[in-house]
């Protein structure tokens, strides 16, 4: 059975070809040129799952489904309510891709989702059906499956635990709250503490890092942590406690099998995932418990939106 | 059909006789009296189950499975594996339940989730399929249902959310953990803050009035604002604050039907939910949706525990 998974990104369109092993049997990429109109971005989303057919050496005819993930809000009938990043508003997405390909079942949900689909059941979840992603990137994102299938909530938009207080009325957040857990453990914010940092230590190695690299990046402090520097060792464990928060929070609450922790931050690799994972230890509820969620580095990479999207219609 | 339910108390034990249209034909109760051996404790559920049906006039022949609420953690073979107010420690209360009233199908789960399924099911949810909710007690109780059953999690600790910190390195929690959403919501944080404001504002009317109660109370900041007491309001606002900053929490990672507010702080009605609705609609990250969580006043008061675990075998 061969589905094709889409990943509408605010930078790139991707579709793939996707066996029922969650392999990728062929592959397409366009930029997604936004602001464009929606006619014109759907046209080159049809576009390059054409292309990723092609490179699968496969018809439409053998397609069993097509998912697509994309920013923002996705009700039941397959429309994007609003996807700020794109310049949609009520963009009937399910109609507008069968319109291009063909009468064939269209799934579409949010890209953080799709991703958390994605490393559930083909990534570091190796099938597990009580999942946690969690994406460390510009924003915090995150995607909660339950018995197998994507908490999307009475409105589609669940799943925003970035957007959980972890200290009231603390840093301002994107979404308008203060406090959120997005706006202490982003890679933004970690920027953010670096450049706090830097600015009351001028003796800190990051000054030398920073102008090496030629900017302030959420591996600066990481990596003057790596040379003994102070004021890089305190951003970096002020920032994983952080992190653990918001973990430790989403245990409590939820107890997964697995949380996921992925995004440009987890290229720190055990630097990172160690220390998180004694936090969580140190304080999850369920001490007396016998099985424990487990924290894990997410596997798929960029894939997992793609791999995400092409289950869809077998998980809804 | 018809059910037992029981709710296993640090106080009580309650028992009911519970129909499909969720209605009480006949109910029994009896002190906890702890500390006493499991095997004691569970002699007299037997008793109040067998008092329950001869006041609802019914045979055990009638009853089609057993469920019971507990503190504590449960595991999947209904062996409660840790509740520290009943001294238990690997109870098997599934067997000991069977051992004691015949062969019939027995399911235990944690006391918080067996509430928040019966307000789910029989209470202000009616029949929602989406739903938390958040006791504001002792302490803060929560029970999390998607899909229409309980998230147990892997552990069966699942729905903790009043274990959620909404203050990083903030009041010290009963759990361990610093700035938990219960060390400033629960009843408990509530007369903490009272006491605190009343500390520092000699002229309070709140003096009087916990003088004229004997102590100071979860009511009393409330009834020094009725008053226009300045200290009350403030206690008021920021208590209502922090109930409200957890419920946001809870909508914008689970955006479920209905949140379900219960416990004695709800005796406030209107003057406690009008607030935190109010916050929720302005802080919700899902402004652009057209469907929204609903917050509302729990409806079952104690017989949500009785009635939700009489559930538990048509909701497995």
């Amino acid at each position: 059975m061969l589905n094709i998974g889409i990943d509408l990104g605010g930078t790139n369109i991707v579709a793939a070809v996707v066996d029922e092993n969650y392999n990728i049997l062929g592959k397409s990429k366009t930029p997604t040129a936004t602001p464009r109109s929606a006619d014109e971005i759907f046209d080159d989303i049809a576009k390059v799952c054409r292309e990723a057919m092609e490179n699968a050496n496969v018809k439409i005819e053998d397609i069993s489904s097509i998912g697509m993930g994309t920013p923002g809000t996705v009700n039941g009938e397959g429309v994007i309510e609003f996807a700020n990043n794109l310049g949609f508003d009520n963009v009937p997405a399910r109609q507008m891709i069968i319109d291009r390909l063909g009468e064939l079942p269209v799934f579409i949900e949010n890209d953080a989702n799709c991703a958390a689909l994605g490393e559930a059941y083909a990534g570091c979840g190796n099938g597990s059906k009580n999942f946690v992603a969690v994406t460390l990137g510009t924003g915090v994102g995150s995607g909660i499956i339950v018995d197998g299938k994507i908490v999307t909530g009475v409105n589609f938009a669940g799943g925003e635990c970035g957007h959980m207080v972890i200290m009231v009325d603390g840093e301002p957040c994107t979404c308008g709250r203060k406090g959120c857990w997005e706006a202490y453990a982003s890679a933004t914010a970690l920027i953010r503490q670096t450049k706090a940092a830097m600015d009351a230590d001028p003796d800190s190695v990051m000054h030398e890092l920073a102008a090496e690299e030629g900017k302030v990046s959420g591996r600066t402090a990481f990596d003057a942590m790596r040379k003994g520097d102070i004021s890089g060792i305190n951003v970096v464990n002020n920032y994983i406690k952080y992190v653990a928060c918001g973990l430790i929070n989403l245990v409590n609450a939820l107890q997964p099998e697995i949380i996921c922790v992925g995004g440009g931050i987890c290229n720190e690799g055990e630097t990172l995932m160690k220390p998180l994972r004694r936090y969580v230890q140190a304080e999850r509820y369920s001490i007396h418990s016998k099985l424990q969620t487990k924290i894990m580095k997410a596997q798929l990479g960029n894939d997992a939106g793609v791999i995400g999207a092409a289950l869809l219609g077998s998980t809804k």
